[in-house]
């Protein structure tokens, strides 16, 4: 028997049910550390490599001075936000035996940029954001609202840009020239 | 005489100096909207689309169920404050005249993963995020410190975390079967 093929939504339950039988004895061991190491390019490029993953690139537009060869860093921004509703609906559906058929999560913010550009006072990043999200799945709609309403409470990146961060960033000592 | 070359930094300032001068005029030229279009791929794989450029692979780690294809999507934004201060730094060391010979940004997070299982209260996403940047630029000290408090307080990605962001999500109208 094929346990992964079997699994709703290709969701591996079973270790996800080890990882909460360990955080219910343990909750200590679920404080995770993440980390990701961005390399500057030259002009608007940078790549961000993330363990031993294949580096992201990020650009800008031509019209904003970059050379096109990725998305930009507020529009990977809402990638990440959509990519981490995504793993909550296919995690949470699964719990519920709800089968997703397709998810298609579009996303949308505004940036002033005359405030990156130190032209105007106010927020440089988003104010808001929006996100329709496009669930096919076999749940009465009642019920879909509530995995709705329970992933977005408990989504990482959607609690990130909810709730202030401390952003703190530390300019390194110059690395000595002996 | 090729212009494109001996910008500093590479950043094509001509393009950036008109962008300036065009929002000096119109600042609500300058509200611009971005957008990302997320496909869940099963399981915890999910693609983000921006504009038509190759789309971004996000994933979990085995040991969190994944398939381990791609950063997961609190890396990913980790990787978008990180290129979004890349950018900052390119541009407004070039408006200095500062350049910059290698610049490199570590980013570094602790997420509860038992609030985002539903196990334990609390916040599911960064609390604090730390930021290290390696500048090597041939500017004194004070110079640099400068222009790190400003790329920080101009940085789009770093305000959207820094500041609440109203989080706008709906689920959209099942589509029609007809």
């Amino acid at each position: 028997m094929n346990e992964t093929t079997t699994n709703l939504n290709d969701v591996d339950m079973a270790t996800l049910h080890q990882l909460v039988e360990k955080y219910q004895v343990d909750p200590e061991a679920g404080h995770s550390t993440w980390s990701a190491r961005v390399q500057w390019l030259g002009g608007f490029r940078a790549e961000a490599q993330v363990r031993e993953l294949p580096p992201v690139r990020a650009d800008e537009p031509t019209w904003l001075a970059g050379t096109d060869t990725g998305p930009n860093a507020v529009e990977h921004l809402l990638g990440a936000l959509g990519q981490c509703l995504a793993v909550g609906y296919a995690a949470n559906a699964a719990v519920r035996g709800i089968r997703i058929d397709a998810l298609e999560i579009t996303l949308r913010g505004e940036i002033d940029l005359p405030v990156f550009l130190g032209l105007a006072g106010g927020n440089a990043g988003y104010d808001r954001i929006n996100v329709e999200v496009h669930l096919d799945a076999d749940a009465p709609r009642d019920q879909l609202e509530e995995l709705h309403r329970h992933v977005l409470a408990t989504s990482p990146v959607g609690n990130t840009l909810a709730n202030p961060v401390q952003v703190e960033a530390r300019l390194a000592p110059a690395a000595s020239s002996d």
